[in-house]
């Protein structure tokens, strides 16, 4: 199966050295990368993991055109405010009759119904797991393995520089140095209100409502409050009282549609999603037949991210 | 597609409740249950969920035969020393070309790998989602949602007795009031030194081992040591330092192949396998290229494992 890369950053590295040791037992290939950075790669016998690229070609619609790939893997840079350029760059592929799979959460928080649809009429699949718990099988998990079950709502802690500011904060660090921490260990947005002040949270409240719920909301649509009027001195004072914070992402279905929300909800400390340090993430699905079920990935980083995108590749040559 | 049950007490009834709901979109049809108290109903039509049974016929093989069914489910009693008589029942399906689904651990836990290639040999599928984690999916989620991963290792809090004596003692109770509380919840074995012993666990570690990690093993080999020496006081002391006890099943790939392990864990209040309540059960597994990930069940219970088989029919639908 021979694969277009649209962005060649350190996920699609990962993800081109985890298909290197795979490729006895898995005979996917990658024919082609493009980013405005490097330029453009294009070989049909397949690519070397670290590339040699020349000038861009005009498009990525020129692009997906010369691969002749079966699969496109979207995955560049999001803009979190639209979920562009890498809706267009989907839309292109669809229809060229491309598969897609992506890493971007913008595209499933902003347009997924609309692009689910697009691929049925194209006949193509969209795939999507590592977009918002790095790999974690979860779009997988209800679409493989809850034949028949209703997601009624669910509940997750899915940002890792909020919980990194309030571990730092619980040790007596300032809002600041906590951010400082989040960004030492890699896991803060360059803008890291960004992920203070929920709008990672609530696109991927977005994107899990989307596909799991058919909820069509944009991260617009979140009732959203992020971290960032905690002190250290009020999360002493729960801490005392055996209580914590947690930035989470909640989704229930009501009368009037499906409601998000994302708030720093004080928690006991023993609660589940008070479990997750740094980049782990856990999410509780409500549903109808299983009741309250989950999963979670503890300290995911790249490499779980890589294997997302393989996992949806090989869910896509099964299917 | 025709059902054919072997055994028919209250996880067989909940299935036949979840069966008639999904009648719509699901055409599964029981054509037949057969048990040694009630006696053997069998209508090609449809069996109503709570069939009238008329006398035994002379054995599970006549049962099977006369069904014409093209997916057996083996719901007897476990017997936990031996796995039989669940093992005998699920072979004479295989040799009537029958697909079998099982909510029964013994035979996972003492003759996975024959029956496996049983079933390879018979060209049918061996399913069994419901027999360690009350219908979690565990092992549908590595077949279907976990390609190409080696799973290194496991550890899981799977017994529900031993979590809630500990839970009752933590409170003050002695540990023969916390088996009460366990019995009156109905979570407790009719022999419940089988759970706070470690045996339910060991069958667990055995079930998920030879499964997921190709073991080999039965649940004879599991070094293994129950909740049985723990008291109020200890378990006070332990509160006090922020710890906690949990019976945890524990393997792990060794280059003297797979070990096996159940023990009475002393964890942090706040670790992940400490924040399962009563039924509750949670399953950590140690993989090569996902590293840790996991899944768990809230409040399990009939609904749940019902659900299990459900889903494991789907399964066998589809494939």
């Amino acid at each position: 199966m021979k694969l277009a890369l649209i962005g060649y950053g350190k996920v699609a590295r990962a993800f081109a050295r985890l298909l290197e040791k795979k490729r006895a037992s898995y005979p996917f290939r990658i024919v082609g990368a493009h980013t405005l950075r490097h330029g453009t790669a294009i070989d049909p016998k397949g690519l070397a993991a670290d590339p040699v690229f020349g000038p861009p070609v005009a498009s990525v619609e020129e692009f997906l055109d010369r691969t002749r790939a079966e699969v496109a893997l979207e995955l560049t840079t999001l803009n979190p405010e639209s979920g562009e350029p890498a809706i267009s760059h989907i839309r292109a592929a669809f229809a060229r009759g491309q598969h897609v799979i992506t890493s971007n959460k913008g595209p499933v928080a902003f347009a997924y119904a609309e692009l689910r649809d697009e691929a049925a009429r194209a006949g193509v699949m969209f795939r999507h797991e590592a977009a918002v718990m790095d790999g974690t099988p979860v779009f997988n998990l209800v679409r493989n393995n809850l034949p028949g079950v209703e997601i009624k709502g669910f509940a997750g802690a899915l940002n890792s520089t909020s919980k990194v500011v309030v571990q730092s904060m619980l040790k007596g660090r300032s809002f600041e140095e906590g951010v400082e921490d989040a960004r030492a260990l890699g896991v803060a947005e360059a803008d890291a209100s960004f992920d203070t002040e929920g709008w990672d949270s609530a696109a991927k409240a977005a994107a899990l409502a989307n596909v799991l719920m058919d909820a069509r909301l944009t991260p617009h649509a979140v009732d959203r409050r992020g971290i960032g009027r905690l002190t250290p001195e009020r999360l002493a004072l729960l801490k005392a009282s055996g209580k914590t914070v947690v930035l989470v992402s909640r989704a229930r279905r009501t009368p009037a549609g499906v409601k998000l929300r994302v708030r720093a909800e004080v928690l006991p400390a023993d609660d589940l999603l008070a479990a997750m340090y740094g980049t782990s993430n856990l999410l509780i699905l409500d549903t109808d037949l299983m009741g309250e079920i989950g999963v979670f990935t503890l300290q995911p980083g790249l490499k779980q991210t890589a294997y997302g995108l393989f996992s949806d590749l090989v869910d896509i040559a099964r299917g």
